[in-house]
């Protein structure tokens, strides 16, 4: 496994300082010494970027997609060596590991094809008109042009799909942007097996030093390293509010700003009309808890508010709710750190007079956590902001509401989000649509009879939405339309048939 | 005339203290005293664009552009009375208003047309796959969502094109999106009867209340305000680099970041290649004599650079340069401030060694202005950053290179431009190419054998580039493509057909 850092074809490795994985179920340090970069290396990992730019975008897109589809293959090959190593550093089970894997490397064939056809380049002609007056049109050409280096920082709970390989690299990379990836610190020795495998595909490829680096660093020193470098054109990171606003204050006041988009917190309401929940509150207890409580709650698409009417059947829904809570056993978070989190958050709900915790189960057992359901009333909860933030876990809230109207008070106080779900029977239309308009204002992707985990890997999707579930609504993370966020137009203005043909 | 603050329909002047607008040419004060906007004022306005927002994206495109068409043809129908207005408030010559003017109800009716086609919704459809494994994939659909209440501030030298129902505020209009216009100090008149125009429209077309508004502050008071309040989704700004950078600052520091697009100072670089110049020094100096002082230099794409290659011909087309400029009448600009800025720009310049004003004329008309044209040697410029930078007005600096090579390091030590121009003869496509190259990631638009004045309103234009020529390159104040600024997506998923086809 290479340890050091990678610049573009280069290992490196000029500090002594190393820093160490954490096998997640154990909490043992892991073996591997990984070299914190210094400010000079991360210098050298952009420099090499903006050159590698210069050449990367003039690369044919069919020989782009040949790259990313050999980076595919290569994760495919590292077999079990990958999985063990990511199982080590995440506590996931096996099958949510290759579930990931399958998604990811689906994802970098779905970009490759994006490169391969040139359809992101969205060529616009308007022809010239001579004849035109008062005076004539000249010809104008526009076609999308690639940002510059991006520098991704990948996701704790997603060390494939949204980290060193992830959507953030591969849409970058499809569209002609260089990479440096700062690896993640819970997720180490997966870092340097994809990047590895990026740097020989690149290499095998015929793709330009410095396509893509992949450095270490110790806490926000080389983040910040990264994002004040001048050369560095934007930024992509997955992970908590505080993180990402963070290094998005850092891109804004720069001397030149530039787009730092952060997918970050939210808590995914759902809100379950009274109609639905009387139906079959037995059913619909089975697909929440098993939303809420899938790989142990650590999704960024986590089910965390339910909001039903106070009436029998959700307090069927809630018993039913519990007992299949109860057959969900203990498990390992992530890391030390989102443990602490989320134990700290359920401490601070229980602090809220009129938050009540109905089911978790002894939560002594070191490490490991339990699904955790509490309710409350929707006037304490209008009342209490902390308790529209996201606890990021198996946790869920239900509020519980005295009508209709207090349901809308209740979306309408909600901070921007990834998701909203609306689980509603076919005579609730018109409830349905009031929610629905309250609930566009909000949220980046809304559900219908449906749960908020599982984000589909598609040109329809849009997984971002307004603050803080994104710091920029305009745009997605996951799916086709990922690429935008690293594209600009350029407009070409009677140019030269050579020119526009054979530049960009 | 209004003289209050238009709020939705009413009309209103808490406040006691009143503006006014001078004429031009005189530097004498106008009669009409303007209310200024007090921040109840101001929060009025927005709640209104809030809850008009709620209605007016719901109305059906066709309804809009009914509405965008009848400003259009209201403020046709202000004939002589708006066009002497505007040139009291700005000194512009009957023509270059009157072309403003037409281009401006372009404008409008081209906005009216992506309105009522409804092309900006962007529909994305991904079917359900119900028997796709390991699991079925839901209905995806995806369309664009109007982001919000837009605040504008209008350009000072388009106090149509660019100002109360210029390209920003129609094309957020024609999304779905209620604006509320900051009236420029500068033509206070041409707003009270834009805005009178824009007010009667909605109120006949039966736009929501407050689907407009129309405010007028007394410094960068009430810019904060606008930008600060919770319910502002972004903002649109033409003007100054300080000013520019100051509001985007404002709306990056608010606890919800908001988008402000802000097209700021450009200086437009020429890069006269040699053959060219050799060409027809006389025709090349005609064509940049004119782009250089038309609507006295007036323009965000004027050409404050020209670079060149020293030798007899450069030499040649400076003296041709210096013979057209004897030809331009003073002319006065826009108003004091802009005149001010322009005469110590001209100073700085001096002050440098080795920059040297090779045309001026006795500049002790007070309030009018006449073209300079200064010279300067590579190296010096690529030493002296100020030199880089833009002054408003009708002056270009000229930079002459001993070579290819040294015309390259200019062309890569320069900031982010609206636009970059090479003029080249057909043998010279080395290095027509290798400057391409490089402006590409420099400028929006790339403009051949022409001049960087005359911005076409068009679906392939680009109207803004790197920082500081915009604040994010990724957008276009101008042409089709402006309204992207104003959208987010939203994804639907498992929609019943009543939402999907009802709602957005």
């Amino acid at each position: 496994m290479i340890t050091q850092n990678i610049i573009g074809f280069q290992l490196s490795a000029m500090s002594d300082k190393h820093i160490f994985a954490t096998e997640a179920e154990s909490l043992t340090k892991l073996p591997e010494g990984f070299s914190t970069a210094t400010l000079e290396e991360v210098n050298m990992a952009i420099e090499k970027a903006h050159n590698a730019w210069r050449l990367y975008r003039n690369i044919p897109g069919e020989r782009k997609a040949v790259f990313l589809r050999l980076i595919a293959k290569g994760i495919e090959e590292l077999g079990e060596v990958l999985v063990s190593r990511i199982m080590k550093e995440t506590a996931y089970q096996e099958a949510r590991v290759i579930v990931e894997r399958n998604r990811t490397c689906a994802q970098l064939r779905m970009f490759a094809e994006i490169a391969a056809s040139g359809s992101w380049k969205e060529l616009v002609v308007d022809p010239a008109m001579p004849d035109r007056t008062p005076a004539p049109r000249p010809e104008l050409k526009r076609k999308m042009f690639p940002i510059g280096p991006v520098v991704v920082f990948g996701a704790s709970n997603f060390p494939l799909a949204y980290s060193t390989a992830g959507g953030d690299v591969a849409s970058a990379l499809a569209v002609g942007c260089p990479v440096i990836v700062k690896a993640h610190d819970s997720h180490l020795g997966t870092n340097a097996l994809v990047s590895e495998v990026i740097m020989n595909a690149a290499k095998e490829t015929g793709m330009p030093d410095g396509v893509f680096s992949s450095l270490h660093g110790e806490g926000f020193e080389t983040a910040k390293q990264l994002i004040l470098h001048p050369r560095t054109a934007a930024v992509g990171f997955t992970g908590s509010k505080a993180g990402g606003r963070a290094l998005f204050d850092l891109g804004q006041q720069r001397e030149i700003p530039i787009p730092v988009f952060a997918e970050m917190g939210s808590v995914n309401p759902v809100f379950l009309l009274p109609g639905k929940v009387a139906d079959n509150p037995k059913a619909m207890a089975n697909q929440l808890a098993g939303s809420m409580t899938m790989s142990v709650g650590q999704f960024c698409t986590n089910p965390g508010l339910l909001v039903a009417i106070k009436d029998e059947n959700t307090d069927q829904l809630i018993h039913e709710l519990k007992s299949q809570l109860e057959n969900v056993s203990a498990a390992t978070m992530l890391n030390e750190g989102i443990h602490k989190s989320f134990s700290q958050g359920i401490l601070k709900v229980k602090e809220i007079k009129g938050a009540q915790v109905v089911y978790e189960t002894d939560s002594s057992i070191s490490n490991k956590t339990s699904p955790v359901l509490a309710t409350v009333n929707a006037e304490t909860f209008l009342n209490h902001h902390l308790l529209h933030q996201e606890i990021f876990g198996p946790y869920s809230l239900l509020i519980l509401c005295d009508d209709h109207y207090q349901m809308r008070q209740v979306a309408n106080v909600l901070e921007g989000q990834l998701t909203a779900t609306i689980q509603a029977f076919s005579t609730e239309e018109e409830e349905l649509t009031a929610l629905t308009e309250i609930l566009l204002e909000k949220a980046g992707r809304i559900i219908y009879n449906g749960v908020p985990t599982g984000v589909e890997v598609c040109e329809a999707m849009t997984h971002g939405g307004p603050y803080p579930a994104s710091t920029d609504q305009r745009f997605t993370a996951v799916g086709h339309h990922a690429i935008w966020r690293w594209l600009r137009p350029v407009t070409f203005q009677n140019s030269p048939p050579s020119i526009w043909h054979g530049i960009g």
